[in-house]
């Protein structure tokens, strides 16, 4: 039985989380922190899971955390998290981190779109990227992965066996993302207020997102040349999902042809990736949400070529993606408590 | 007290129609067509203009319709619309038709996506387009106005003084738009029963929908030269909205100084148009729903300008749009009833 | 021309009330306030309204404000609300207050319940209450109307005739009320992020809502002997509306013809009420939204009559009261701009 | 393993059904019939479980079908459930029945609600009603269980043991349930069209819902007495969920002591029924939605109870229910694939 620890378990991608985890024959929770809340059962503050796990949050301490877990999860925001799971490797547990902390391939990107301090700027760079179907030997041997953002998760999965077959140009790719308003996070704010974003669409952080140099630098990797993508998020009135519609230019080939390629490249990358379902149809959210499936499809539309792609942000974009590192990290089948 | 009729009163758009009509000081109800209603009273089909209008819908009778309406607004379908039309225009009836059977430059391309007999193929190409930003002098003498499609106003408001002064690349113009649900009629299908498209967000006729070539064709007589924009509709789980974002390649300079070229370019051209608002801070349908307002807004976003905008696709996408036209048709203030 | 002061003009219902009034021909903004936000352009707070009312927010001052407003709309909170109301009525104007600060029959009820200082109370119980379909004659007369909360008036509408007629058991009225979101006002709370409400519905305020005692005082008048009703709010994922589903037992006779007793008496005292429609169908919020419109059914179920009502919880619940009790006083058409 | 068929796979229930059940250990399924699909892959149909469940649809084959499957779920409706169910028992299968068809203590009722034929009246009143909570013996021993209807099943669970216990007065039971759209069933209806339901909430089938005799006819059991209860539900804009809000009179003792004596009476009833969670705070669905849970809280409103109960209709109101039912019959853990 593998102990587990769970740092920030107020939040939305804690309680998809130990949802998840719950189902898992190997996972024990024995610690779930939550700075100010020390005391309180975790069923209070999230109501669906009374009755399915009896623990209180604690405050954070970490000889007592390092005591009683295994494997942490950290739920943390960016700068919060880096201090302590520096802690927590140099104490010898394995930690997946769910914040952009070590994201990304270098610490001066870092500071330019996070303009945060950071603990431990020498493993920035230095850690696996958690999408398990693109990099798994890394994460299989890891102490720490770097969980993915969610709409990294839903771009860079279509994208990137794309430009690693140099079947599409990299200066032409346009993201434009959908999710529902769960990706902003617990805390309310104005503008997520029910009678502010019900029956309501916008776009928002136009050519400001955080996202953006996360999927840049992972297909940069791919293709080998520096790709900059034009990415724009919008605000759904719906709780979870993700779908991007992505925009790119074939390198070759009629369009029809390229859409083949296109698709059958992707049909073949993903041949043995459970999670990853290459569909005829238009994929909607509501297919995925849930359950951690990547849905794609590829589409001809005049001078480009039109990929979309689903996911539920907190699973596939955050949680079950967690869960799928640590059965990989633990060595076991990729897919347990997640199908 | 100008008499108006309505074929097809039955639909979303001739609900926004009537609402906002009921306000026109110039405006009497005299006809409300529906086949196989004849005799229920409009207030039973939609029961929120029950005690506001007190009319039974009647099938159409050409000579007694003619009789007893001076001008006509057809919110019949394609095909529907022309054989009817025809005849209402031959005795003498101002007519704005919502239709598609009149917006388009030329009948082999009605042919060509509509696939469907026309009644008045030699119009097609000969009437005035009901954007009245852009045709306000046509509309004015015209008997007859083809409203525009609602995915066309949203694109081409934002686009149509762009292209015209040459400010950006007509090859590379990609339109992601997202549509509430009530763009898809009032008829029930199954994607669209509530628990399908409810908490949802998907794509739907890539590369296939009959709004890109009236874009195009629009856009096309602003800048000279063909254009063919790559244009893909979403559906938002929202009841109306439409917000389109734009993605453009200046043709000079830098991102920075092309934005402020086509944010200027836009409030100049719409400097004298009360319903076009060139905003500082992102559309949000929210903010233009039940009204007659469209909301444009520019920003750079790394290769691309990236434009949005937001209407309520039945009302300045139809019926808010409709009542513009009648207005400049009948000579009056374009705002009546509007404000 | 009347000069129109609204007070706490960011809210809902202030945004709902100068939406209608800008239809009104006999009204001119003249002050709109708000703490903090002086110099604020309306539209920066209310985006919808750009282009539509050029007017910036000040910080009430009472002798500006007075100097320049006839009719004063005060849409502060209770508590907030008496101390101007009482300045503004000593001003000689007249006040249309949507706070609970003068509803009630008398202070000690208000005590009880608001347990918060009144600073006028020789007017708690001595003010026309604002249900222009009960009350005509006193608000035709009035300085000051106190303007009904939302669930009173979806509530007391169906009641009023029948406990007034003696038609049903006092003692036995249990009303449970279904509101949209927009009805717990506009500021952010943890309960009312999107997230946490959509796709939920929950009660709250079980036995303890302010507007119980509202419901029993005003009914109290119509029957004459102390009334106490059961009354229970729920939270709904819609942004407005409110459906009260009213359970009542009726004196005497067959439920059948009770029913059509109960349904007659409601026909008859409302024949000359133009926003209150006696309907067959079961009304939904959704005929009634964005109008001033009540809409009631009668219908029989085993040992109840069951009543429902529909309105608009900010318009016929709030704001659109509040201009047809202005049309009253001022001595205008009831229905001036809000048909 | 156990081989399960599934009759009707295409719906709502069958969905969440198939979904549950990939979770359970021993089960395998070798059958999912749907009239006029033959040939068609379970994934074209759901799409979410496609990559999770290889199988095709086959019209219904009594011998192929009773040869391959050891426990039927059927998920017909009523009349056409009764000439299936009927041939499964008679080839030995075990049987969960979603219909009504068994659900009644007579067949007298069955006739006066349904007025459909029935296969085999002689099982109406012989049959284990599937509220595992209430008859889990019966349940354990039974070749056939009727599965409740939603509303059933979150009115029942919070009356049974307080009806058992004279605690209340059966002549004054109301129930005001809301329930999310997905009850309505997959096909798609006018009323049920997304923008006519979507931001709005009606009753429906007031005093003439088939669930009423349901109820009356499981509580008539429990106390002994003839049990009419008034229920009313109401359409609320959500996919899943119930809420049911039950105003009931105690028996004796104040309000205050008699609520108390109600939920001390459930926690004892329900304390060996690990779905069955009463909260001290106000339920709702958003805390039981994809869950087997039924949360229950009671509280004090002037002169009734109101106790609040809130369940996944789709789930404890009818597949997850079925689980549970296959778990009793077959010896499984009752919590199997559930928690």
């Amino acid at each position: 039985m593998t102990t587990v620890g769970v740092l920030g378990a107020t939040g939305y991608t804690a309680l998809e989380l130990i949802k998840i985890l719950l189902h898992h024959p190997d996972v024990e929770f024995t610690r779930l922190t939550s700075r100010g809340d020390h005391g309180t059962p975790i069923g209070d503050c999230h109501p669906t899971l009374r009755g399915r796990l009896d623990l209180n949050l604690v405050d954070f301490d970490c000889d007592d955390f390092c005591q009683h877990v295994d494997v942490a999860f950290s739920c943390l925001p960016h700068a919060a998290a880096s201090p302590i799971v520096r802690q927590l490797l140099e104490n010898g547990l394995k930690v997946v981190d769910f914040s952009a902390d070590y994201r990304l391939n270098d610490i001066q990107t870092y500071d330019q779109w996070y303009q945060s301090p950071h603990a431990q700027p020498e493993r920035v760079g230095e850690t696996a990227y958690g999408l398990p179907e693109l990099f798994r030997a890394d994460i299989k041997g890891a102490d720490l992965v770097a969980n993915p953002g969610c709409f990294p998760t839903s771009s860079i999965l279509p994208l990137a066996p794309l430009v690693k077959n140099d079947l599409i140009d990299t200066d032409e790719i346009v993201i434009d993302a959908k999710t529902g308003i769960s990706g902003a996070g617990k805390k309310p704010k104005p503008h997520l207020h029910f009678p502010e974003i019900n029956d309501a669409v916008s776009a928002y952080a136009i050519g400001t997102h955080r996202h953006a140099p996360e999927i840049d630098q992972i297909l940069t990797r791919f293709c080998g040349s520096n790709t900059e993508v034009v990415f724009t998020p919008h605000l759904i009135p719906m709780t979870q999902g993700i779908l991007s519609t992505i925009y790119v230019k074939p390198r070759e080939g009629t369009m029809q042809s390229a859409a083949k390629s296109l698709c059958d490249c992707l049909a073949e990358f993903y041949k043995d990736s459970p999670f990853v379902r290459i569909t005829d149809s238009t994929p909607s959210t509501a297919n995925v949400v849930n359950s951690n499936f990547c849905d794609i499809s590829v589409h001809t539309n005049r001078g480009r070529i039109v990929i979309t792609s689903a996911i539920d942000n907190l699973i596939k974009g955050a949680s079950g993606a967690a869960v799928q590192n640590f059965n990989l990290m633990l060595g076991h089948e990729e897919t347990t408590a997640l199908l």
